[in-house]
């Protein structure tokens, strides 16, 4: 932790400014089980007009907000149908047929990207009562394992018309959406009203130290709420946490610029010494992903490299690491992931 | 059902013959939940050995066959991959998510034919305790959406090779392997032995009315038999379906050729008056499937058109029908079958 | 087996008669997934018609009749109450938990028997969202573990009325209702309209091989059938099976007084020679549960007494004995059986 | 919130304390996930220690320790047993089913208080694979809707003493084992060994916002930690959560004898105007149960009464009202309190 120069290991990793401390202290709170808590209520109503919906829920996690989201549209043993690499399917534990009985498939996307034939090619309808009916499809934006991919609107747009004439609900794994909509520039409410739900985290690159947000109509959220206490998600004086995704709203949305822009420079950088190890025009956000086994090295070897320089990675795969850019890594500490990163690449 | 001259809709459909249905009424029965129905045990013996196996178990049906067989491989929470249309993901109604907690990923597989290095790009392994590991690789062969492909036992063994690599157990879905056995010439005990577990089904080609077999280890049908109990599928006096299966295997088996011939003889009768329908190489099984959105036909008006001339065939997608051969239908009913096709898709 | 001269292990072992196997030769059969079996749907409409409801469902087991019943009245997270030694709590290994998600609370009911009182002590409705509702309540006549208790009817009425007022749904588990029918003379239908749906067993006094019914309303029919297949108890030609069952319903319900008459005489004498052993007044149907305990037996070793005489028996706990009349016991059988009894109640 | 004098409505409505706020503020953090919060880290470790326990694991709510303790013992298809009024199966809206395919039964248990002979009545191991095995037994201390009635030990080590012969777990929902612990003087170590799982709350008499702590072995601790987060309740920077729970316990806990003198001198206040209501030799902690019917009011009057005078309680029947004391209620409050209730009480 403490010592590291640049822990890029995961933007989930960063602490809560002193600012943000702050405002956790004043928090004005209650029981809100009971719905009495006045900070995460405002959060809550802040957060569901940003993304155009009508209600939105505070949870625990991103993963929880996921799950309720999932479980509003799919009834047990009917399918939602995502990319292979998805979130949903790959880093939840399989929470989704473990406790909702959704089954699943599952496209090919090379970098996460969404391409809406392909989408469009498992979605399944009126095919009778004894064959699986899709009741969502899911997509991811920014799509984490596919390396903070930026998904584009006008796809997004394309899928939905499409699913909506056939019936079929969409779902937004938002949790790094405030990095699509600072790089793209398009508003949270034009990629929000695109979908049924959208999750949005507060403890990735916003900063905040827990939370995130479910949004969808009142009905829907209704009925989250519910679930939410059913999965033990039902906290009570939520608004020494809220406190801080509020702050996180007002002072860490726009700076999300900065993560991007030392991302960038940090591929830019790798590419000079090493071409082969990453397509720089795929650097689109926060997270850069090396493929290291271009150069002849495991991903091991190359992250144990950066470790003896005090900066951190994460190995995604044999030959693919990971680099994470968040509000506690400075300009500093990329210039020392840059050197530790090009002497490592360098060194055979 | 009385009324088609030949009824394609399933094999499924098939009625017990005479001899079949004298061999019931003479079985010798017991309380199989007790284990003491010595037909049932015989039948469980018999086709554990055909398989290559250490034991069976009986099931009332080919989809709870499989399910068990898959819940003895998948914790909760883990994953099993298949092609996108396999039937355990497309026809059990997403029962493995539902009833044991198990999340899936596809791959794409023209005609449903294994392609192992893409089935293998799915099969995720060793990520830790946080991301989902795959447990199982499921193969259906013959293929049933797919048009009844055989799987080639070369492609079933590289990825056998590669499963067991990293520890990942591999399921059977053979509802029609004997159709498989009989159009490759593989012994079924050269495809059962390279699986952890086999289902098999007595009720579709075969003819039996009723009934599955589900083979595998002592220990795994041990734990099987305690969960078909759970899923209300433990039956009493199972000797009078037990001897109709162990009928359909004396006598029903080697014929199989006979329906793989007339479907054949279809399908090349049908690629002659319209080429573009039907590839008559992909015909390898009892399983034909038309494209007759090629001639400019909707599948709901070609099984109209059919239906006019009593015979009955199933609209597998908006421009795909699928007509199917078995015991019930003999030379003629397969002439008329043909006269009928060709007069549809000629007709406009 | 074939090695006892009377095997009162459980009324699931009756094998079928030449006459019902020449019944189900002779059936006339369709796909039942397709709905085309007229045997199966004969016997659906004429088991609705007798139990006064509008439609049914055949399964391979009464445990499946019973969990597509609870499952169409609670939803996830809801409870069923029941008493403590009820068959859906006690041999259905869980599975309204395990597949349906539905929780559940106890009375206590000394022989199974129904007490309204204690039975409305626990039902619970409108406790607000983070409580569990009460959504179905579960009566069992006659009462398996509870020895054959017949259910009366005012106590049902009185409970039915108590539980409408609240909106809890009530399901019969009558694997025996056909006992308690003829025991008491209360017709079937008078039974089967107090509750929601009904379940009948017919492989149990009825002597069919396999099968079970369903009865509710058109609509929940409806929906059990497809969660049915998803259970995997989507059979084919269950006419071979239905006509069974159909044959039992003609020749088989009124001479359960016969195996009630004998299960009297045998536990009358022996109250004769070990009078604490047995209330005989609590002898109602075809089921003797013997208090060995009170003669200074295990079970183990009353058990294995009897069956040193070819008599096969039950135990039921450290010191019960469970015996129960069926169609294979004749009077012979059943005065073997009281000569073994007398013999080891006496032998000390 | 604001408006009320004494807000009795639950102990969960507790706000954080300015010295709480201020050790929250100052909480070093890191992400828990990765195992890197040192403030969790420390609380965990030393809960493990006062309840002589090998380790611990936070979580967001009570709920979920309990629902991840639960299923730690109990595999898919067997049971737990409680009294009919615990809060694992009135208040956690079925979890323990819908997410771990757990099933129950229950006993009876006049205010709660364990009986250890009714409790082992339903103990059932050994009888064979086809039916439920009792796998857990659930103790509650002190009884939330029994009325914070203290568990005596001995009857505790009775139980324990019991299920160790016959194999059965332990789990002890302590939401408000402090509170035992301080009306009893019983340690909370002593309680904590004879069970195998303990969960304590955080949030409810200790005052802290959120949390809830889970205690068992290393190796159950470690299962726990992964089904945590498919469960949503894997947070981040819970250091800042960590903080106030470690205050709590350096400042909270003994403070509790307060609540318990304050609930006591209530209750004998309200006995002095209408004897009837309350045995205050019952109010052992923080909760009365106050029976208005006895009076001839419903419970929903005499809340409104109370809320006229700015106090709040909360009805738990229809003649039944539950106040509960807690850290923001104090002699002031419950003077409001007493006069309040006094005169609606003798309003009539």
């Amino acid at each position: 932790m403490a010592s590291y120069v640049a822990d890029l290991l995961s933007d989930t990793l960063t602490r809560p400014t002193d600012g943000m401390r702050e405002a956790m202290a004043r928090a004005d709170v209650g029981d809100d089980v009971f719905g009495e808590d006045p900070t995460v209520r405002a959060l809550e109503e802040r957060v569901a007009g940003m993304l155009g919906h009508e209600a939105a829920l505070f949870t625990p996690t991103g993963s929880m907000a996921n799950q309720l989201g999932l479980r509003l549209h799919v009834p047990p043993g009917q399918e939602l149908v995502s990319d292979r690499l998805a979130h949903v399917v790959r880093a939840e534990l399989g929470a989704a047929a473990v406790f909702s009985g959704i089954t699943s498939r599952t496209w090919s996307a090379p970098r996460g990207l969404l391409d809406p034939a392909e989408a469009m090619s498992l979605v399944t309808t009126g095919v009778g009562p004894y064959q699986v009916e899709t009741a969502l499809l899911v997509v991811e934006n920014t799509h984490n394992f596919g390396g903070g991919t930026v998904q584009p609107l006008p796809a997004i747009r394309e899928v939905r018309a499409a699913t909506r004439e056939v019936g079929v609900a969409m779902h937004l794994d938002g949790a790094r959406l405030w990095n699509a909509h600072v790089a793209s520039g398009v508003s949270l409410e034009n990629y929000g009203r695109e979908f049924d739900t959208v999750s949005v985290c507060l403890s990735k690159g916003l900063g905040a130290p827990v939370g995130s947000v479910l949004v969808g109509s009142a009905e829907r959220m209704a009925e989250a709420r519910i679930w939410r206490k059913r999965y033990g998600g039902g906290m009570r004086q939520v608004g020494v946490l809220a406190a801080a995704g509020t702050y996180a709203l007002d002072h860490h949305v726009e700076r999300l610029a900065e993560d991007h822009a030392r991302a960038k420079r940090f591929a830019e950088a790798c590419a000079e010494v090493a071409p082969a190890v990453v397509d720089t025009t795929t650097v689109e956000t926060n997270i850069v992903v090396l493929d290291v086994g271009a150069v002849g090295l495991s991903s091991a070897a190359f992250v144990e490299g950066l470790a003896a320089h005090r900066v951190r990675a994460y190995a995604v795969g044999p030959a693919a690491v990971r680099l994470v850019w968040h509000l506690d890594v400075d300009d500093a500490g990329t210039d020392a992931a840059v050197t530790a990163a090009r002497e490592v690449l360098t060194a055979r």
